[in-house]
C-alpha cells in the first residue's frame, strides 16, 4: 500500500527525442510479465550514472562502469535476477547479453550498459534474455517503468518539460526499489533522461549533484543493495545547453524528477503507511545535518513510533544525541513537528501538549525538523514508517 | 519471552563482602513494586565505570559522572524515571536524592552516585523517592536486580568465585535492559561488585577492557540510551589483588559475569526469539571487525531473516558489502551458520543446500560467522531477532 502514490497517468510522460524504449517478456522469474527493457540512444549521446558502494556490487556493475568509458548507445535491464554474486561466470553472462543486443543494434558490446535486479547468488539466465530480444517492441515511459518493477507495486516515472535559450526540453525518468527491502527483489534503479545535448564532463557534475539531493537522501531501511545504480542520459537530440541559465535550467527539472521517483521509491517502502521528511537545520555543515537526519530515519524505535503516531520524543532526541556530533549542545537542540514546537532547548516546550504531536503524526505525511542551532547548513532525507508489514513481508519472503 | 534465560537461584548468587544492599518501594512508576535500591559500600570501596556516549545524557549521568572523582560510598538506583532532557531543574532533583541517602549513611552528597531509568522528558519524582527512603530494607542480590527491573521480563543477576594468591574472592553483578527497545524504559545499568581489593587506577583500565568484550558487545535495535551504565565495584573488603597472575583471574571472573549480564539482556530482548552470535574472523584489526559485525547485527534485514529461519545469504552478504571496509576483497568472504559453510570465496558453496542453513538458524541459538581472511584480528558481536512483536511492543506502547 503505498503512501500517496498514484500510477502516472501516461500522458503526462513527455517521449524523449533521441531515446527509443524497447521492452519484452522474458520470462526470467514469473511468466508473462514484461522483465527486459532496452534503452536505444541516438548516436552522440551522453551518459553519465552513480553506482553502488557495497562491496559485493554484482557482475552488470562492473561491466557497467567500464563500458561508460565508451560511447553508448544502448542500456540493457533485466528484472528476476541480479546477476550478483556469481563470480566469473556471472561477468561472462553479462557480457553474452551485452553482445546480443549490440548485434541487434549493430554497436559494439562495449556501447552496451548492462543492468540487473532480482534474485542474488544465482547465475543470470543469459539463454532466456538472449532468446527474448527479437520479440522487443517499442514501448512507452509507462511500459519502461513496468518492465522494471521487481517488489514495486506502483510504476514509477515522472516528467517535466523545460524552456533552454535555444527552445524546448525535456525529461523523463524511471525508477524501481521498494527500498533495500528484498535485497534479492529490490535493488534501487533510476534513469533519467533529457533530450538536451549536454557535454559529457557537465553531465558527469550534473548526475553527482543530483544523486546528493535525490537517490542518495532516502533510506526505508538503512541497507544497500549490491545492484543500484542512477544513470542519467542526455540523447543530444534536442537543443544544447549554452548558457549557465540554461545549465541551471536543466539541473532543476533533472532534480525534480529524480526527487520525485526518489519520493516515490519510499513512498512505496513494503509495508509503509507513513511518508515522512526528516530536515536537519542550522547544523555547521550539511553532512553533519545528513549523519543526523540519517540517524533519526534509521532508527527502528523512531520508524515504530511513525507507525504508531506517538510522538515518542525521547527517541527522537536519543537519535539526535547518538548522531556522531561529539560536540553537540543539546540544550540548543529545537524540534518540531510539521508546524507544532515540541521540544526547544533540547527540553519539552511548556505549551507542546502530546495531542499536538499525535495530530501531526496522524497524517500519511509529515515533516519532523530539527534545529541544531550551531550553523547555517541542513539536510533532508525521506524515510517511511517500520509496520507490521515489513516484517512480515520481510519474513515471510521465501519461505 | 526470554531467549534460554531463566530467573537466577537465589543461592547461586554470593554476597559480596563490603557491599550493602537495600531495597524499597517509592511508588514511581507502578504501585507495589520494588523500584529504589541502594549500594552501600564499604569505606575505601574503589568504584569505576563507563557510561552512554549519548550527547543527550541524563542528569544522573552528569553527576556520577562527577561523583566519582571523589571516594564512593553509595549508589543509588530508582527506575521509572530516567530524569532524562530535564534540564537544571533534574540536576536539583538528582542532587536532592543523593544528599538524603548520604544523609541516611552518613557520608557526603558527593559520595553518592545517582542512577535513573524510566520515563524520558518528566521531571524526577524526588520527593518520592526521598519519602521511601526510611522504609529501605536489607536486600539479596535477587532482590536489588528486581529492583531495577523495567520492561525487563527476567531479573538479571550472575555470580562467580575464584581463587586469588591472598584467598577466595566472589564477583557478583545485575544488569537491566532489554535493549534501547523502550528508550523512555528500557536503559541498560549494569552494576559488578567484588570484595577483592584493587587499585583505582587498575579497576579504571578494567571496567573498559570488559566494557569492550560485554557490554558494547550486544545490539538489539542500535539505538543507545541516554541513561547507560555499567559500574564496576571493588569494596576491599576481602583479600588483595597482588600479582599478575591474580589480575589475570580476577578479570576473568568479571568478565565472566558481565558477558553473561550482557547476552542475558540479549535474550531478552522486546519480542526476541532467537539469539545470535555474529563473529567476524581473519579481519585487519578487531575494528574493522567491529564494524562489519554491527552491521550485520543492525540490518533489519537480516534480523527479520534470523525471525523466519531464513538463511538468505543475500541479506548477509549486503550487509558485510556496506560494512564500511572500502578495500574488501569480496571474493576472499567465507560465510558459516555454525558449523555450515553456507558461502566461500564470496560465492555460494557448491556443498551448500538451503536446507542445512534452516536447520542451523531454526535453533533459538547459533553462530554466524563472516571470514574475511585478510588478517588475524576478530570480534563478536550478540544480537537478537526481529520479530512481529517488536513492533507490535514498541507501536503499541504509550498509545
Amino acid at each position: 500500500m503505498a503512501v500517496n502514490l498514484l500510477p502516472p497517468e501516461p500522458k503526462s510522460l513527455h517521449p524523449v527525442p533521441g531515446v527509443e524504449l524497447r521492452v519484452a517478456i522474458a520470462g526470467i522469474k514469473k511468466p508473462g510479465r514484461k522483465d527486459l527493457l532496452v534503452m536505444h540512444v541516438a548516436p552522440g549521446a551522453v551518459v553519465a550514472g552513480v553506482f553502488t558502494r557495497n562491496r559485493f556490487c554484482a557482475a552488470p556493475v562492473i561491466l557497467a562502469r567500464k563500458h561508460m568509458r565508451n560511447s553508448v548507445r544502448a542500456l540493457v535491464v533485466n528484472t528476476g535476477n541480479a546477476n550478483a554474486g556469481t563470480g566469473r561466470e556471472g561477468l561472462k553472462r553479462a557480457l553474452s547479453v551485452c553482445e546480443s543486443v549490440a548485434k541487434k543494434l549493430e554497436c559494439k558490446a562495449t556501447q552496451v550498459l548492462p543492468f540487473s535486479t532480482g534474485v542474488i547468488m544465482e547465475q543470470l539466465p543469459s539463454e532466456r534474455l538472449i532468446a527474448a530480444l527479437p520479440g522487443l517492441k517499442p514501448g512507452s515511459w509507462l511500459d519502461a517503468a513496468e518492465a522494471i518493477m521487481t517488489t514495486d507495486t506502483v510504476p514509477k516515472a515522472f516528467s517535466a518539460k523545460l524552456r533552454l535559450s535555444g527552445g524546448e526540453a525535456v525529461v523523463t525518468g524511471i525508477a524501481k526499489g521498494s527500498g533495500m527491502i528484498h535485497p534479492d527483489m529490490a535493488t534501487m534503479l533510476g534513469f533519467v533522461a533529457t533530450d538536451a545535448r549536454v557535454a559529457p564532463a557537465q553531465l558527469k557534475k550534473l548526475v553527482k549533484a543530483v544523486a546528493a539531493k535525490s537517490f542518495n537522501c532516502i533510506t526505508v531501511d538503512g541497507d544497500t543493495s549490491t545492484n543500484d545504480a542512477f544513470m542519467l542520459i542526455a540523447s543530444g537530440a534536442g537543443v544544447e545547453v549554452k548558457s549557465e541559465k540554461d545549465k541551471k535550467v536543466l539541473e532543476k527539472a533533472i532534480l525534480q524528477v529524480a526527487q520525485l521517483l526518489a519520493q516515490a521509491i519510499v513512498r512505496d517502502g513494503e509495508g509503509a503507511t507513513k511518508f515522512v521528511t526528516v530536515k536537519v537545520e542550522r547544523g555547521r555543515n550539511a553532512a553533519e545535518c545528513r549523519r543526523i537526519a540519517y540517524a533519526i530515519a534509521h532508527s527502528p524505535l523512531v520508524k515504530t513510533a511513525f507507525f504508531a503516531s506517538d510522538p515518542n520524543l525521547g527517541r527522537i532526541l536519543c537519535a539526535i544525541g547518538y548522531g556522531g556530533i561529539r560536540d553537540l549542545n543539546t540544550d540548543k537542540v529545537d524540534l518540531y513537528l510539521d508546524e507544532v514546537l515540541v521540544a526547544q532547548g533540547g527540553a519539552r516546550h511548556p505549551a507542546y501538549a502530546e495531542e499536538f504531536g499525535v495530530k501531526a503524526m496522524r497524517k500519511p505525511e509529515f515533516t519532523l525538523r530539527a534545529v541544531l542551532n550551531r550553523g547555517k547548513a541542513s539536510a533532508s532525507v525521506w524515510t517511511c514508517d517500520f509496520s507490521y508489514d515489513y516484517v512480515k513481508i520481510n519474513a515471510e519472503y521465501r519461505s
